[in-house]
């Protein structure tokens, strides 16, 4: 069991908190363990969208495994720092922190890590409006800018506001894999979003940014068991279409076909083996191929030039423009990014 | 002075309350008329996340521009449906409809708008997975799914959790114009997402989903000024960066040089006026063009077979991998949904 303790500040952003908040008790309510309490330095809060909340003065005990996450306040407040917050809960969560736990902010919430000195020398960011200002306070922390959120060394800081669901999505996809992430994310009816420049972890999270109930269930079995045999007939009656709409929503959501996307599933398992030291041939058995051959032809059609490993996912738009209007043609869109290199072939014919 | 009153039910998720007040806050805050207020039937209202709210139990006085929203409630409580609320505060839902006011609901709230008997005869939606239910309940409504709200004629409905804020953010275009919609996003961090299969309003709107702060900048100027010329050298002076940078980045970030983004806006605006019966040529000044031939020439081209009207963004990835090294080069990547279909052209050098 994890707690997560909001340390709420007067006069604090609702989103900053309600955000975070609904991520851990979404993922609690899908079984992960997850309590969450909610403390200040004096019971009645006020906020900055005028609700006043109620939360203890009393922190609970606290392990190495919790996390204690920061909403950030209202940035005209942001002048006088986190001098709303008293030396000894400064103190409380850099404690936390030294005992090897985790410490989160959002947003200006990132003036409470600082001013904990949990910034100096380390990575972190702030709504985009308050960095120079962090930077400016806090010369030995590195600000970073056109990030969701920043993880160094247990220290977690989150860009504005409802970027604070992307930290906490992150955490759960940390702790508890992406389709977890994925299910936590897909019950709220928020997208993952990529971090700055970075790839986004999994393609499990990389191609749940649609709004198709059929299309989602269908994922949900997939990433649920990929590497086991799939046929599309058993999809379609989960998702309770036919094959051939399956196929086409499928398409014009996420630019591949079923296959096509346990097949990335497949890839990313197996190369995740092969990073940990297995030998092709195992991966690919413990991915659900066959043998190599396959995997190795796909890992060579992903890393070619002109290959679609780095691309988040088609537009829906640009796919459903194209979309076949036969299962067995394929749904890359002809000038997509999708589009596979070695020419156009039905992609359920290569199984 | 819009109000818009939250009517709290016990149990409520936090972010399906917090989101859609995050944006008008942020709204009033950008100088739009906003006042939040927060009525239950008792002061005490417990959330589903644990932590308690306190609301008034008086309502203010309200006119016809006023928006009343209902907040969702743990699902495992909905069997229940809307037995919190008592008739006389389902009557008051009713009663500033009937008045010309707008009523909304996230998630499960339209549990609520059902038992006023707002439902009745209109397209509404809910969290996708208490849709069937909804339906069974009010089989006088048309529940819609797979998309993140519904407006008819004043009842305004949402799907699950999280779009209430884009509920919001739709309220706020409507209201003020996509220009301030896309600043109150920014503001939050949030992007601006498309409502299912239909096109995304406006492209003040549809170029945002990245988190390049220097492009967002130079976006704010253009949506402000677009009318008027705007060189390059300028916009890049305002976003702090080398012409060279800020037209790399923005190539990166949304797939289009600034001055083709500049373009796109116009043509939108002069498009708006011929619905409205300007001359071509009247739209085409008004918009900031010398004369019609540009606007023209423009729309021909995104009306064009393989024309990127209807094409929302390209991925910034893609985008990204072949940006051009030259502020003169075309920023669109060759095989993307951006591709001018009359050719690689300089777009700078079309002015």
């Amino acid at each position: 069991m994890t707690r997560v303790v909001f340390l709420l500040v007067p006069g604090l952003h609702l989103l900053d908190l309600a955000g975070p908040a609904q991520v851990f008790s979404t993922a609690a309510d899908l079984g992960h363990g997850y309590r969450l309490a909610y403390v200040a330095e004096r019971e009645d809060v006020p906020t900055a969208q005028g609700l006043p909340l109620h939360a203890a003065t009393a922190w609970p005990e606290l392990s190495a495994d919790d996390l204690v996450l920061v909403p950030g306040w209202r940035t005209s407040l942001a002048a006088r720092g986190a001098g709303f917050l008293s030396a000894p809960v400064l103190g409380r969560l850099a404690a936390h922190h030294a005992a090897g736990g985790t410490v989160a902010s959002v947003c200006s919430g990132a003036y409470a890590l600082g001013r904990a000195g949990l910034l100096d020398g380390r990575r972190c960011t702030t709504h985009h409006e308050l960095q120079d200002e962090l930077a400016r306070r806090h010369p030995r922390a590195t600000v970073e800018r056109d990030v969701l959120y920043v993880v160094d060394e247990r220290v977690v800081t989150s860009a504005g506001i409802a970027s604070g669901i992307d930290l906490a999505l992150h955490l759960v996809a940390v702790r508890h894999g992406p389709a977890a992430a994925a299910r936590v994310a897909r019950s709220m009816v928020v997208h993952t979003r990529r971090n700055g420049d970075e790839r986004q972890s999994s393609a499990m999270l990389r191609y749940r940014a649609h709004l198709s109930d059929v299309v989602h269930r269908a994922q949900d079995v997939i990433d649920a068991r990929f590497t086991e045999p799939l046929p599309l007939a058993e999809l379609a009656a989960t998702a309770g279409v036919s094959e051939r709409t399956l196929t086409r929503r499928f398409g014009a959501a996420t630019g591949l076909t079923p296959l096509r996307y346990q097949q990335r599933l497949r890839v990313e398992r197996a190369e995740h083996l092969i990073g940990r030291g297995a030998t092709v041939e195992a991966a690919a058995r413990a991915a659900g191929f066959q043998d190599a051959r396959m995997l190795r032809r796909l890992r060579g059609r992903e890393a070619a030039p002109g290959g679609s490993a780095a691309v988040p996912r088609a537009p829906a738009a640009a796919a459903a423009a194209t979309a076949p209007s036969t299962p067995s043609a394929p749904t890359a869109p002809a000038a997509g990014p999708e589009r596979p290199p070695h020419g156009r072939r039905p992609l359920h014919a290569q199984r």
